[in-house]
């Protein structure tokens, strides 16, 4: 059988292909060449699979969209705190060259426009930190996401540098608010370079499905980012992600995304699948026309949109049955909160009159946290309750048992 | 067994007890006399499953709770470009009072802040609606919502109407900008009385859990709201519902929420639960500090954010076996876009060689529509590959398995 | 001898008669009615008389232009503490019509936006006024400074409350904000009414004459304001008349003026002149794009620009004579403080070895107060030196001439 | 007789003496380091004597103070319109540091502010200007303002450089817009130098007077600016020389002014005088709490205000008296327009009968430019009706009287 999602693909850029709308980016030569027909799609599943068709080998530079991933990186580098201390994240309903600080503190509105990228940047790597230093990080970091060795382009990035001027203004202005410490020069060329590295539709895709995935590279398997980092980097993009354009974003398409200038656009939404997209004509938000429209595609056709509700668990338990002295409930599915919560009910509303409870876990595909963490009380008070608990668990679903209090059940791997 | 989610809830309001931070709204007596000890809190799973603790039967009028409510009720009554014609979607950085116009339309940029709330509630209803048109059909959207009839507090809406001149204010420059067609003596005076509605926590669950569950009012079964209204106003919520403080809500928190000034919050997490709590002290953002609180304990404690990544259906293909002429491929899980794509990639990816592809569905839980088309399309493709395909569905998860072309796989319900 | 005053003035309309550009302004049919063709102009020197030519009886509504005689009659009647409470001084730079308060007081910024105007309004005539009393109050006081009785056109009344929103909008904001007491419907009732006074280019040229001339009306010679409220309201006017474009205004133009929507405009020079215009086709800021450009000519042709450097008084001491034991300075001009100074010291460096010195003011025109009081200082000094002090006084330019120690010198109608 | 213009300076300053409210200037060592009891002040009359008292030969840095006067300098380098392409004139109601570009043009507000300085300071010396030839223009400049040869204070230069975060970022900013094409680090290393050159109060009133002189130095006599440079420059102070209190300032103190960071502060009243004081401490707008305190003083006390009304020329005509065939108009005083006006009105009322018609100019102090053209249009018009005109002009008040067609009156030096 052909797989049908790479012909799902095709047809989405061939409905496109003759849309021109928009304009290249124009300010400096190595953007205003771009072949403006360049079009590419990529998808990677969380499981690590990418489709890619159109134009998925061109490499083109990542610039805005190296930002959510430097703000992830100083995260890691510095801490929650550290950063907030740094730079917001709330949205400034301003185009991403807007200086947008916050009256106050001077920070930085939110990392997605430029004030905060470049602030961001000055964070990584540690308080000592050179440019190298922090160039040698971003670039090692952004690899690790895409799963190979990336690398900057120094054309660009000296043409960009020549015409830096917006950006310096920027860290100058936060040097003045003592926002950034080393001198503008060394920041506004650490983050040139940070925006020219080069990537393909299928870094991209790979990328956004890490942040997708919790911070789990899908294909090396490799946690590149922690999960906390991952669900705030994931935040900040969807509030922050589309510029002045967030909430009809949220609206219309529903998966955090950062475009560049160069054209590409990289989404990622939590658990489904990371996106990315090229085509370098820009709409007056500066955010590339085509991949605009592949993203509504994707929204559109197959439900891709945070704010899609797809009740969980409310099957979670299967069925219960007596036999003998054992009543054995049989729970299946992803068991999160809600699956949780329906085992739950039905244990505390069941009258129990066996002296053994098994709980089948054969047909769970998988605990969350907090749905293991309500499974393990139910056992816990049944236990105080008085009765023998058992697990079947042949996949291991539920690994290390433990009731809080030393206490745990005895696991079967199958029935009977 | 006694069900552990109330003692969980228990714990949590017992932990915020002693938090006297914040002070209860004063700018009419009957909020400034209402007792700032007050405490409740409710929980709704899709399945309609309330649990609530505190002072969960205590009545307290919505406020600006009603305020996503009425945009859906008017996103039904209007549609969607009639409704963005009078309101935006974009966040406002403003305090909830704010005029906060967009520069040209003159649009209020969001259905959050009071002039957006204020040009919805007059689209209610239908062009010809009157006072009390609009009055009725905004409370008996909440009475269906919450699934009980509600009522206007008379005497709230009393002393609200004789402080009303903000909102006054706020009409008459949209009537002045031809946003607003009615006197604003009128529009005022419904605004009002939606404002009024008496609620309690669980109500507020309840209609949350409708919004996070695609619009089905999970206690009556009734779709209320259709998903894509559900889908909209979840996305507002989100950008919009905390005023400016939306970024911040969106990383700490992760569930979109609206709160009101006597006290109320409600959130909703798309497939996950809808939530509800009642603590009138506010912070300076006009949210209740402990209603605050107590959201950020529970997507702390069970995971409860927007960008939790439970990746789906890395699972999905349990496992394949061949038998005779048959290759037999186990499905499991919940089978959303990720779940599908691992099917259709085994299945493409496996050198098929019997004549007769079986998708056993026995330990699927549910397909949602994506996983439906593409499984579909995965039985289509084997069938012009030259394949007979068949299904095992006891539990018809799969109902109606058209392939496009009339053909149907044949259907057993169980798998010998 | 023809007067060449109104053949100049002839020649400018003339030079403007075809000047189309410009719109009426439309949003009630009695403005949108008006002939768009009429062109008047009118000066008012100090001495009371009135140059006009062209359509210089014709009568339109007063409209904004009466915001500085509003502003100057509640200053009178309430004081500057109690104004200054209410509204600002500061420019907006935004438009007539923005709200623009101050963020901490919520002043409206001026009292010649539409924010402070109705503020300023809501002022006249005391704390228990009346709608009527407001009334009454400002056509009275427009009456006097005219110097004939005006009355308000009911008609355009009429059509103004009509479409008064965004007026009620601006004062329930107020009310809003404690800044306005009274309903909205009677302030802006009152405010309404006030705009729509009949006047003509000859009333408003007098009425500019008379805070031209310190507060007394030229033609009555009635003391109408008091000196500090007409040079208060000169500098508000001339800081925040001509709304967005105040900085441009005092540049080109540097005429304190104001302008009203019917297309009349108000300019008054201190110590100059008072002028009127009318012309309906206004500019996008909503000044009249011919009273603009009459404004421009006068300002250019003759000088009359606040900023005009006119040095006074260097040759006030004409000079000096010693007769006998006499010495006579023959002082000349308006002694203001350049000319007072320049007397003290050819006073002070002169060697004078006469006892008795005399002032010859034959030849002064007249002396300011500050003049008035060096003179006598000097006076003072030369008797305390030990010199006998005579005045020559034929005019009684220095009248009741007590040196403050109860010593006057001997004065003379003529110097021999 | 001592002049008693001393003694009422010493008296201000000694009133202010014990105010020590505000706070020295200390974001550099230079300023901190500042003797906060400093304490000058001087008045220039435009005859050019100057009074000062106090820490009158004090030197600090002129800083802001030099904006108007580079604006003057940037208007006579590349005239008006280069100059108003390049930077606006209208208050910005922000602090002086405040970027405050235009929205659509990118220009700064106004020359006043920072970001208008460092764009103006651009402009000097021509195109193709080094950053020297900038600082060796406008230190020529200011030291012909002052009338003596000043310099650069280059230790505050040096430390001024070191922390030109804010100006950087200005540059850096309009160096984006296209609005200045040199290097940041050139233009404010020029403007920082001209910010350090080093004045006293005698030199600041001395340059003020120059202004308020119409452009001539009033010592040397020199014309130093153009009379609609020095007419521009003052109105563009009036509006926005005071930053944010523009309109307060306008109306309690009334005087054109500029402040510096050094506590420098320098005053302008067209026709009256310059003055200069000096005061370490600030207020929280950056001006010098006790500078703005003798302004006040002096506006109040010498009721010198731009506002302040002295109606001229009223009495221009002392009377008429026929003699013989001869009808003779004894005129008087300062002739501007109003005077002008006068005797138009009367030589236009009177039936004269006598064939002979003469001005005897003996008493007239000094005819205004507008003035002057008045008369001779009286006279060729009074020559039209058959008159014979003569003057009696014994020091030459009228010069050159001719009437236009090549005729002139008859001058005599005496009336008899």
């Amino acid at each position: 059988m052909r797989n049908p999602v790479p012909d799902y693909l095709h047809e989405i850029l061939d409905s496109l292909r003759d849309d021109r709308a928009g304009a290249v980016a124009d300010y400096i030569p190595q953007l205003a060449d771009a072949d403006p027909n360049v079009l590419g799609v990529a998808l990677t599943i969380p499981n690590g699979r990418t489709y890619s068709v159109g134009d998925d080998r061109v490499e083109f530079s990542i610039q805005s969209i190296s930002k959510p991933f430097a703000y992830a990186a100083a995260l890691i580098d510095r801490g929650a705190d550290a950063v907030d201390a740094t730079v917001g994240v709330e949205p400034s309903g301003e185009a991403f060259d807007e200086l947008s600080l916050e009256g106050d503190t001077h920070r930085p509105k939110n990392p997605m426009i430029n004030a905060g990228a470049l602030a961001v940047h000055h964070l990584l790597a540690g308080d000592d930190a050179t440019t190298q230093d922090r160039v040698t990080r971003i670039v090692e970091f952004l690899s690790e996401l895409a799963g190979r060795v990336l690398t900057v382009d120094e054309e660009v990035y000296r043409s960009e540098i020549e015409t830096a001027d917006r950006n310096l203004a920027i860290v100058h202005m936060l040097r003045n608010y003592g926002v950034i410490a080393d001198t503008a020069q060394s920041v506004v060329d650490g983050y040139t370079r940070q925006c020219a590295v080069r990537v393909t539709v299928r870094d991209l895709a790979v990328m956004g499905a890490t942040l997708a995935n919790a911070g789990v590279q899908p294909v090396t398997g490799n946690r590149v980012v922690p999960p906390a980092v991952a669900r705030r980097t994931l935040a900040v993009m969807a509030g922050c992600g589309m510029y002045d354009a967030a909430g009809d974003w949220l609206v219309r398409v529903g998966i955090p995304a950062k475009s560049g200038v160069a054209g590409g656009l990289m989404g990622a939404l939590p658990g489904e699948l990371g996106l990315g997209t090229v085509s370098p004509r820009l709409d007056t938000h500066g955010n590339s026309v085509r991949g605009v429209a592949i993203c509504e595609r994707l929204s559109r056709d197959m439900g891709m949109h945070l704010m899609e509700a797809e009740p969980h668990g409310i099957t979670a338990v299967r069925g219960a049955t007596v036999e003998g002295d054992t009543t054995v409930y049989e729970i299946q599915g992803v068991i999160h909160f809600p699956g949780a919560e329906a085992i739950l009910d039905r244990l505390s509303g069941d009258a129990i009159s066996t002296s053994t409870v098994t709980l089948d876990l054969t047909r769970v595909d998988r605990f969350s946290d907090v749905g293991r963490r309500m499974i393990l009380e139910a056992l816990r008070r049944l236990t105080l309750d008085g009765h023998t608990t058992t697990l079947v668990d042949p996949d291991t679903v539920l690994p290390d048992p433990d009731l809080g209090d030393g206490r745990r059940p005895v696991v079967h791997t199958s029935l009977w």
